[in-house]
């Protein structure tokens, strides 16, 4: 056998412990008894430790000097072994147990203190996060721009200048439609009870309309709605709310784009450093198309409003474009997760902003509550009242997720790009979705993007599939032009 | 560290990642979608192939040759750690690969010859799996006996001299009780239709009943009940038939005496060498006397046949004596899992008989059909009719699983001797079991037996629980009074 050989066949076992790693995760969330979650901790850790040894293993440095790639794909899974063998072999491995440890610590902590509206009871804690990550981050640069270092980790081969700049371009106009958006009055919402096992049949049917293959996953319901795994095995929980049907609908249709993606990676794909989706932006890229570009469209809407109606019967709104307008609807609101298209974005490049000054050391955490505060009035145009609806409402800088909050924003950037390249090349599209028929939209989707797995690096990835240079002006384009009518701007 | 405490935390691990198999094989017979089978399969060689390696790694048996025990739980912890150490040396890595692929294209085979009827599809296969099970047994063997180096595996310290002394002295006594009974005219049975959803409520108010804590543990339908897990998440599964409710009933009972076992294990040998079970004679007689010695008594049924009539109104037998000639019917049947407390030890016998000639080569796969039809005429006095009720019926020896079946028996008869002396010890059980409350019964088996885990090898745990030297008297004397008043002999 060759180095390269070798290589693929070691990755192969080491995939298939790390997928898991993702089966057990998605226990946790679903199936686990309460009872067992001292002991799953136990043993996530045991088959964390397993992984970061194959990942950091010598011989697998060995094999990568010697190994030479037969053609592009095999050197794409060079490219991805190596990456991962750098990322496991460059953090000593005191750091990474003290990390380990004081993150496990910090989400209890974090946790209490939401609850507790008492921002000084976590930001203790949390500069012990920030300084363990910015060793971490020194680590992983070698020299080069600590932040950077840490996006890799989610999005690799991005940098925080070029987002920055994107975000800087994307800020104002956002803030003047959303601004020119909330002087007008708000269209009507939902109204009613929704039985919220039909909530879960409806899940199903849309779920399989995006075209997730049942056979090859499974829907339950979870406090946080997640996709999880990747290859023959891509499983998505949704959540219900009697009085919010809108939010099981969506979040399903979400997930879905994160599980489609994962279901059509190439076979031969399955079990392989290329095996699955390429970057936590160009997942989202998938979710968000799914979920807005597509599933929020004047098109679709007309076919869910009917779904809806079949389900439950009167909803509220009375007509197809008032069920668009209500599914669209912009409104006040402190949370990310509950945002809508044009605020969602406002949500992440405030935190990018922060935590890239926070990793710089350009500011403390002493000031973190004031800075977010001061920015939240400055783009949202209304204040802060609490702190579970300020600095206290994410779970992701407890457990020291840095550099991740941007690739939600790139997803949505990416999404933008994808869909106009797409609405160029399926000219009788609305009319599909008007049908309730997402599969041309799908396809599309699949061959330019969701086929490649780890193939291409994302920004390439989103280039081929578009035809052009990532920007955020497609994004803009479709978000002022769909409220500007919505809104009557 | 001490090389004996080195030994206990790398135990931890290991333990944490068995725990993870387990977790596996739950999600494969419960929740995993149908595609995912190919997949999984490689999931999990990847993870028993770390489990063997580290089972198997050269720093264990440095630290097992320099480690000193500090006392006596500390020398039940060696014992343990040596013994899988032992069992994954002893065996030649390229044998233990070939068994390994021919048990699981055996499987397969098994299974549709079985479908088939066809015995002629299923003897190459299994004289393959009989000649590399013959390797492997004189592998661990180390020239002693083959079959009682496979015992090891299931039942440590049994031998099959002692085990064949045991059967022999039972074999006449209940050809002679099934005899007896067959030529009296059968009890009436359940008739009607069972609500399913109704069975799994009752499954659930049952399983509580009996002490097990859904708090560490749940409740699924599986095609095969059966009980996995340990420590703080321990799972079990139940099935249901519209026709027999028995079925679910007493599933569940089985397998709440397994898991009750494991959840009841102290807590300090969780994730240990000591943290589950000792022995499957051991695990058996629990599921047993739970089952059988409590859930099939007089005094229960009578309480239960009050919550069946409750749950699922008329029933068949019109009083509690009737029920109870009922639960504990003894009819002709060619099924081991379906059999009787009288009949099932018979099957068990021939089995043990058979594949110890096998493994002896006193006897031939090619005339393996033969001697099972001969043997079962002989004891059960009626004639197998078709493969799938003869040597076709299990899957065990498709799969390798040679010295397993008499832990099935050995259950049994140590569930005799348990009960012999907690009825000694609890003068008023009846009493008891007569209001449905096992507790008393429960904490008896808990006290003397399921908090010690794997720290008494099984005759030793068994003679200190029960006060004598194993032996078969207990059941005989049990299942001779219990069927000669039921059956009026």
């Amino acid at each position: 056998m060759t180095a390269f050989d070798r290589l693929i066949a070691y990755q192969r076992d080491t995939a298939a412990l790390a997928q898991i790693a993702g089966r057990l995760g998605w226990d946790q969330e679903t199936m686990m008894p309460r009872g067992a979650a001292a002991q799953r901790g136990v043993e996530m850790a045991a088959i964390e430790a397993v992984l970061h040894a194959r990942r950091s293993a010598p011989e697998v440095g060995e094999w990568l000097a010697d190994a030479r790639a037969p053609d592009e794909v095999g050197a794409a899974h060079l490219r991805e072994i190596r990456r991962a063998y750098d990322r496991a072999t460059k953090v000593p491995g005191d750091l990474a147990r003290r990390l380990a440890q004081v993150t496990s610590e910090a989400q209890g902590i974090w946790a209490a203190a939401r609850a507790g509206e008492d921002v000084a009871a976590f930001l203790p804690v949390l500069e012990d996060v920030v300084a363990l990550k910015r060793e971490e981050g020194a680590a992983l640069a070698a020299g080069g721009d600590v932040y950077d270092a840490m996006l890799q980790d989610y999005e690799p081969g991005a940098s925080a200048e070029q987002i920055g700049a994107m975000f800087d371009a994307m800020r104002p106009r956002l803030v003047a439609l959303r601004s020119a958006i909330l002087a007008k009055p708000a269209p009507k919402g939902l109204s009613g009870q929704f039985d919220e096992a039909v909530q879960m049949q409806l899940a199903v049917t849309l779920a399989q309309a995006f075209g997730y293959d049942m056979a090859r996953g499974r829907l339950d319901k979870a406090v946080h709605p997640f996709s999880s795994g990747s290859g023959a095995d891509v499983r998505i929980t949704t959540r219900t709310s009697p009085t919010d049907p809108f939010n099981c609908i969506y979040s399903t249709i979400h997930e879905v784009g994160h599980a489609a993606y994962e279901q059509a990676i190439r076979p031969d794909f399955a079990l392989s450093a290329l095996g699955q989706g390429v970057s936590m932006g160009v997942h989202e890229s998938q979710s968000r198309i799914y979920e807005n570009q597509i599933g929020r469209s004047r098109a679709f809407t007309g076919w869910l409003f009917g779904r809806m109606k079949d389900a439950f019967g009167a909803l509220g709104p009375e007509d197809a474009e008032a069920f668009h307008a209500a599914v669209n609807r912009v409104h006040k609101g402190y949370i990310r997760t509950e945002a809508d298209e044009v605020q969602y974005n406002l949500h992440i490049m405030l935190r990018f902003d922060l935590e890239r000054a926070l990793m710089s050391g350009d500011l403390q955490v002493r000031d973190l509550e004031t800075a977010w505060n001061d920015r939240f009035a400055a783009d949202f145009g209304y204040v802060v009242d609490t702190p579970s609806n300020g600095l206290l409402q994410d779970v992701h800088w407890s457990v020291g997720l840095f550099g991740y909050f941007p690739t939600y924003a790139l997803g949505n950037v990416y999404a933008g790009c994808l869909h106009e390249a797409m609405r160029a090349a399926l000219p009788d599209l609305d009319a599909r979705l008007a049908e309730g028929d997402t599969s041309t939209a799908t396809a599309w989707l699949r061959d330019h993007v969701q086929q490649f797995g780890g193939l291409y690096e994302p920004r390439q990835l989103i280039e081929k599939a578009s035809g052009a240079v990532p920007s955020e002006e497609p994004l803009l384009r479709y978000l002022e032009t769909k409220f500007t009518a919505l809104y009557d701007l």
